[in-house]
């Protein structure tokens, strides 16, 4: 595993993900970020039994960055290192690494922070202590950036 | 127009439609044909004024077929041309023909079948006489391959 | 192993796979049989080992089609069946079955054509006796459906 | 226009393009971006006549960012607008916008930094003059943030 990591998922590099430069394109780091998220949250036991979302619990991207440091090529496989960082009152950043299975070459990193979300209101809202508990739990590391609860 | 069809869209490849090789992907024809399905759709007036699926009424793929004729790049400028071909019972089929704009060379062909489903069994179901009179007036000439309504 | 295959490859919906109607998008099942046939082929022993398309060789598919059975969802575990069935003078074929891994149910089936084409010309071009020598090899129910070459 | 921004393109927000949530999926406002600067690079008149990349030239991402600001759903029309922002030794930025073409509402911003690359070695090597004169001239509030050429 890679330092400060302990969640990983593997993907291969897909035909249709490279383009004409004939390396993955840019765009794609992102979706592999998204898988790799999801695992992860999947994990950590938040996705509800029933079906992603059934729970009524709503979560919003509101950033994603990826700095490119070497190129992945078809049929490349890419390990997708994931970890939450830090939990703010309502939202929570997730750092992201991906490495080429084979070299261990740095191929991208990347950062993206969600907002928790009320699914009636559709407004940010704060982040239940549950969740806390469960990342902590998951991942020691991450760094609580939280107010207390006022009242 | 090409012959046989009223109703175009007009896409331009993507770069990131692009494989390595040079040319548009072979999967990304199946999108555009899902978009001109859905723009020919709107114009016959029945996509809900609400939103799409807003009244509840559910069509499934369930065929798709396309035959590639000659490449298309990135930049190319391509047409998109649809007709809905027939009408069965519970089911309707389009006809699709992809063409460069510029040079008027056939890039694809294709062909989808849609069936029309009860949502609430989520079985197919017979299309209502109001949906094939829509596509008569709006494509005067569909087949009709539909046994009268019983009773 | 599904009946008549010798050849899977394992995929799982990914999130932005899906759809708003919350399935698998019907032009993802295209994507999935380009890698299944891409990893035949590399099983095969035909993908050179500098890189795919190394060698000069050119392969163009001319035909798609999927029949869609049933739906898949976000997270869905699905095995993607592949196999050559006959070889003509200058293209083959491939029939494909996607099957949920866990229920065994046929979500879809499919069928793809590739021409082989001479990389000077790229016009279609008889395919070498080694293509076909190592075609059967791995493939023994293969249907050869060829012309004795002439002279 | 919208302030400080000279450069658009259109775009449609694809059926494929909406998630199970039913909006614009995050990863693609990547492509958009990344279309958005391939036609900006066009009409500046840097894309070689005989087709993208044929003069040799190659650019690289080195960072992409994106900041959500709204949803976008399916049929949105929207607004990318973008400009190079600032060019450095080698490498140089672009600024994004993305407003919804009816509402005018913000759906997202974002930045994309490029390096050119030394075609030969591969290894990012100094802009010519060439470019940076015909940036400032297509996009006259460009930053210029270049030493000196040595001797």
């Amino acid at each position: 595993m890679e330092k400060g990591y302990k969640h990983k998922i593997e993907l291969k590099v897909r035909f249709n993900e490279v383009d004409m430069l004939g390396v993955c394109n840019n765009a794609v780091y992102i979706t592999y970020f998204e898988e790799a998220r999801l695992e992860y949250t999947k994990e950590m036991g938040l996705i509800p039994e029933k079906g992603i979302f059934e729970d009524g619990n709503l979560y919003f991207m509101v950033h994603n960055e990826v700095n490119y440091r070497a190129h992945a090529h078809y049929g490349d496989e890419l390990e997708i290192y994931s970890k939450i960082s830090y939990i703010k009152n309502s939202s929570f950043g997730f750092d992201h690494l991906v490495v080429n299975k084979q070299s261990k070459e740095k191929i991208a990193d990347g950062k993206g922070v969600i907002v928790y979300v009320d699914p009636v209101t559709r407004k940010s809202t704060r982040l239940p202590e549950s969740f806390c508990e469960a990342v902590k739990h998951f991942e020691p590391s991450v760094q609580i950036l939280r107010n207390e609860r006022e009242g």
